[in-house]
């Protein structure tokens, strides 16, 4: 039996993070867990997050995981020192691109879209001490984009001001760089690129996570040719309607929703 | 008029690093808060704590202070990054003496003694990856010894059998040497080097963290020689009777207990 790669979020959000896994590692089962019962996890505190998160990656490792993604910036933020102290597999996780924002603004104002819990962590705190020495960070929390997301409602007018109001100021303020700090939000890009203008960058963090993993398993000998014929799981604690057009769409290959009961 | 260095913590237990500072910089004025209303901060979330630490940061520039220094490991684990980001004097700060621990034990087993919210922080976790590979760290939260520190109660029988409780189970399973990851404990030391025996190394951080500001007092050129006069001030939360008893011991300097109204 080939070993699964497992992943989690606070919901659907970090199926934007296994769609680029799947790009680049295409033989490679997938196990994911979307703790929805306990979404948004932006507006609970990081002692709560951090049990979640133990709860999660154990059950991850009793299915046989070889690999733990963190596909949520805001158990990131609480949790991934914990997990690579308790778990033995590589544990790799979402941060803000605030490195790569920093060296590629010109105005010297980046603005940072992410849940409130993870503007007002240490670990975020930490990060723009390394690496934004010199440059203004404006956080932005975004209430409502998660739900949003969870809804379906990544597009149309309702999805377009939601999203215009959080953008606009930081426009205003003089951003030319927008960092995606929350694994949802690549699923509203489109509004996002809308509401910014073609002069704005906007990056998130996807597809550098993807090299990551594949690195951290090259190294260990783990990745999967194309022999593996991979399997694909998605396990929820909180099933809802949406959530089954929402895999349709982003996931088709899946056969099933199961459910997490912890 | 001379700038003084602001000091905080929940209550008193910050006073072990204030009493190292005094020692090493004698001419130098001192702003001490307890934020003894919200003790112990052991029990608290670390979104609280950071809210505390920003509310006391100001107070302390507010009031000149030249550099700030975090005297309690609970509001460290979970505010030095959002405090070296917002507040622009030097900002020093206390952690768990985890790197020298691993560095003298030979039994490879060493205990951790803190509060609980320091033990459960990502703050924690990331000390741990960085400073213990291949050493098992025993954590034994503490309750109730910050509780007793704040009576006065760190000698006798009480003090004793409090600090046998938490200190025989970590020598039991192998532990030659401690940490004291709370600044209050270092007022408990002679109970727990008694209950520890001579041939185990307990280790604080007070006279570490008082160098540690020293060299960056020095690299700014901002250390008071001895024609200054230093004054010495001491603002609490809460007032309490135990305080004027406690602060009679250690800073017998001191005029008079402010309060500190936020």
């Amino acid at each position: 039996v080939k070993r699964p790669i497992g992943l989690f979020d606070s919901g659907l959000g970090g199926l934007s993070v296994l769609i680029e896994i799947r790009k680049l590692l295409p033989n490679e089962s997938l196990l994911y867990v979307a703790d929805s019962k306990y979404c948004p996890y932006g507006e609970k505190d990081e002692e709560f997050l951090r049990r979640r998160a133990g709860i999660i990656g154990e059950f991850l490792l009793e299915e046989g995981c070889k690999a733990i993604v963190v596909a949520c910036n805001t158990a990131t933020a609480a949790s991934v020192g914990m997990m690579r102290q308790r778990f033995k597999v590589p544990v790799v996780a979402v941060e803000p691109a605030v490195k790569p924002a920093a060296a590629r603004t010109r105005s010297g104002v980046v603005g940072v879209l992410a849940t409130r819990t993870t503007l007002q962590s240490e670990a975020y705190a930490q990060l723009l001490i390394r690496h934004a020495a010199g440059i203004e960070v404006l956080g932005a929390d975004c209430p409502d984009w998660v739900a949003a997301v969870e809804r379906g409602e990544t597009g149309g007018s309702a999805a377009e001001s939601l999203v215009a109001e959080r953008v606009q100021p930081l426009l205003a303020r003089g951003a030319d760089t927008l960092v995606l700090g929350c694994t949802h939000f690549p699923f509203l890009r489109s509004a996002i690129e809308a509401a910014a203008g073609a002069q704005v960058t906007v990056l998130d963090t996807g597809e550098a996570v993807a090299r990551q993993l594949q690195r951290r398993l090259g190294d260990l000998h783990l990745i999967e040719d194309a022999a593996n014929l991979p399997s694909h799981r998605f396990v929820t604690s909180a099933p809802s309607a949406h959530t089954e057009s929402f895999l349709r769409a982003v996931w088709p290959d899946l056969a099933d929703i199961e459910t997490f009961p912890r």
